[in-house]
C-alpha cells in the first residue's frame, strides 16, 4: 500500500473463494489489457469475455495468453454458450474451450429456454472439463422468477457440480436481480441469502449503487461481477470504505 | 474467425455500401486509435471526428494518417462545417479539407438556419471536392421535423449528390431520430423507408437499444452511425444476432 | 491551432486564475496518462486523483511523477483527507503530501460531520504546507445547504487562507449545486456569485449539460471540476461555443 490507514475493513487476498471481483471485457485491446494489469491486476480474480464478444475479437488467443499469464482465469459469457447450444454445436462448444485453454466457463439460459434438469446436465459434464459458473435469471425484463424458484434453481445447479451460482444483471444491471431502474429487488437478494451461502454466489453489479448496496449488506467481500474495466480501482474503495458511498459504513461497524 | 458457429446472418465486408458502421472519435490519441484498430479495424468502415472536436487536438494530422493507412476515411463533423459557413469561411473549409487530404465531408444544419435550397448548394459544390454525407435532422430537442418533410429534405439532398444522408442523433442519440429519453421515433422511421431506401441512410444511434431496433427493423446491414469507439465489438455481435438483444430475432428468421 | 475560425471567444491560457479545468483520475495506467496529456495535456490545468483512490493504485509514485513533469499538479480527493482526519491520523496525512511532493491539497467534509470553525483551521494549517482547494457542500443528497450558508461557508474558508472553494458535485453530478436528476440549482449558483467572485470558485460539473450551463452563465473562463479524462477535448469545444450546446451563445454575444 501507498500509505497506512488505521481500521480499515479486511480485504481477502487471491486467490480466494469470498471477496471475488469478476470483470468485463467487452473488446479490449492487448494493450488495454496490460493497463488494466498494471494498475489493478491484485484486484482482478476473472475475467468474462462478454456475451459472444470473443468471436469478432481478432486478438483473442494473444489476450487470453496475456490474462493467463498474469494468473487470470478467463472465461466467456453464458451467451456464447447458449449460441453453440441453441444451433447443436454442444461439442463444438467443449472444444472450443480447450482450444483456448480455458479453466473455468459459464452455463446459462438468459436467453433461451432450456428445461432445467437439461441445464443442470450441461453444468454436470462442464464441470468434468472445468469449473463451471451456472448463471441464474433471464435477460428478458419480463420474465419474473419469484425468490422461492432463484432459490431452487441456485441449489440444483451447485449440486450439479456449480462452483458458484452468479444472479443475472446484464452488463447494464437492469434485469434479473434488479429492477429495469437499475435499483435492487432487495427482497429477492435477503431471501435468497437466507438459504444459500453468499460464499456460493457472485452477483452481477455494474453500477456504483449497485455495489455500495451489497458491500453495505455483505460486507467487504462480497463477490460481484460484470465490473466494467475501469471501475475496478473505484469498486476496491468501496469495498474498504475509502468512497463516500460506504464511508460512514464501515465506520459505525 | 475464432470459432464456427453455423447460420449467422450474412455480414457485408468492406469495402461496402451497406452494413457500414460509422465511429466517432472525440479526441483519441494516436495509441487509442492504433487500440482500437487492433480489436475493430476490420470492422469500421469510417471515423468522424466529432463536431469541431479537430479544432482542439494537437495530433490531428498524425491521427488522420493513421486512419488513412489503415484504408479507413476520416471526416469532420458537420458542426465543424456550420462553424466555418456561419463566420463566412466557406472557402477556408474547402482548403482544410485539402490540407488534410480528406475524402468526405458532411454537410449539415443542425445549429444553424440554412434555406434548404443554399445547403443542397453547397453539398453539389463540395460533391466535386469530396463524397458527401448530408444530414437531416436538428440539434435543437424543440424542433421538430414531421416525417413528409425528412423524407423531402433527403430526397432533395441526394439529388443535389449526397452519397448518403445521416439521421441526427447527437453523441448522446436524445434528438432528431430519438425521443429526448432515447426512444425511437418508429413511425418516423417506418415512414421514410417508404421513400429513401435504406441503403441511402445511415442511422445516427449510439446507444444499445437504438442499434439493436434497427437491426431488428431493417437487418444485420442496416447503416450506422455515431457508434462509440468501445462499442464496436458490442455492435457487431448485435448485427451477428450473438448478444441476448437481437439473439431470437435471428434465430427466428 | 489546425486551422483559423474567426471570432472564437478568448480563452485564457496556463497557468491561470480563470478558465481552469480539474480532471479526474480514478486509476487510469501510466500509458492512459501519457495519451490524455498527449491529446489534451495542454488544456489541463490540474489533476485529481479522485477520493481514495490513490490508496490502492499500484502505480501512485511514477504516475504523480509523470503529471508532475508535464508541469500539472496533481492533489488527492478530499474524501481521503477526511479518511485521514477521521481516523485521527491527520499528522500521517501532511508526511504523505510530502511523500509525493504535492503542491495542492484538497479540505473538504462531504463524508463527516465537522464543525465549521475546525474546518477552516485545517484549512489554515495545511495552507502553511500546500496551496489549499477548499470544497464545500455535501456528498448526502439528504443535506440541503441553504444559499446564504454556502456563501458564509465558502467566504470563511477563503479567508483561512483557500486558494479556491470547490462546489461539490461527486463524480457523478447529483448532489450537492445539483439536483438527483443532475439538473443545476440554478438559483443557488447565481445567488452564490452576487458575493463570491466567479474566480474564487471551481464548479464541479462532470455532465455536458452542467458543463454547458455553466459556460453559458459564466463565459468560457469558468472554472470547472470533476472533468472525465475522456472529456476534457469535448469540454474545450462548449468553452469555444464549437458544439451544438453552445454554438449559438457565443454568436450571439
Amino acid at each position: 500500500m501507498n500509505y497506512t490507514l488505521n481500521n480499515l475493513p479486511e480485504r481477502t487476498v487471491k486467490p480466494r473463494e469470498i471477496g471475488l471481483s469478476m470483470i468485463m471485457d467487452k473488446g479490449l485491446s492487448i494493450r488495454q489489457v496490460e493497463d488494466m494489469l498494471e494498475t489493478a491486476g491484485v484486484h482482478i480474480d476473472m475475467v468474462k469475455m462478454g456475451w459472444a464478444t470473443s468471436y469478432v475479437t481478432p486478438n483473442l488467443k494473444e489476450k487470453i495468453e496475456v490474462y493467463q499469464s498474469a494468473g487470470i482465469p478467463v472465461y466467456f459469457g453464458g451467451t456464447l454458450f447458449e449460441a453453440f447450444l441453441v444451433r447443436g454445436q454442444f461439442d463444438d462448444y467443449r472444444r472450443v474451450l480447450d482450444k483456448y485453454n480455458l479453466s473455468l466457463a459459464e452455463v446459462s439460459d438468459g436467453s433461451i429456454e432450456l428445461p432445467h434438469e437439461e441445464k443442470c446436465k450441461y453444468v454436470s459434464t462442464l464441470a468434468q472439463q472445468v469449473t463451471v459458473l451456472s448463471e441464474v435469471g433471464s435477460k428478458d425484463v419480463e420474465k419474473i422468477i419469484p425468490p422461492y424458484q432463484w432459490i431452487e434453481l441456485m441449489q440444483a445447479e451447485l449440486d450439479a457440480g456449480a462452483w458458484k451460482v452468479i444472479g443475472e444483471a446484464r452488463e447494464s444491471g437492469s434485469v434479473g436481480l434488479f429492477r429495469s431502474s437499475g435499483e435492487v429487488r432487495s427482497g429477492l437478494v435477503q431471501e435468497i441469502l437466507t438459504k444459500i451461502p453468499y460464499e456460493k454466489i457472485i452477483w452481477e453489479a455494474p453500477q456504483k449503487a449497485q455495489q455500495a448496496w451489497f458491500i453495505k449488506l455483505i460486507g467487504s467481500n462480497v463477490n460481484l461481477g460484470n465490473i466494467a474495466s475501469n471501475d475496478i480501482i473505484p469498486l476496491e474503495t468501496l469495498r474498504l470504505g475509502l468512497r463516500g458511498d460506504t464511508f460512514n459504513h464501515f465506520l459505525d461497524v
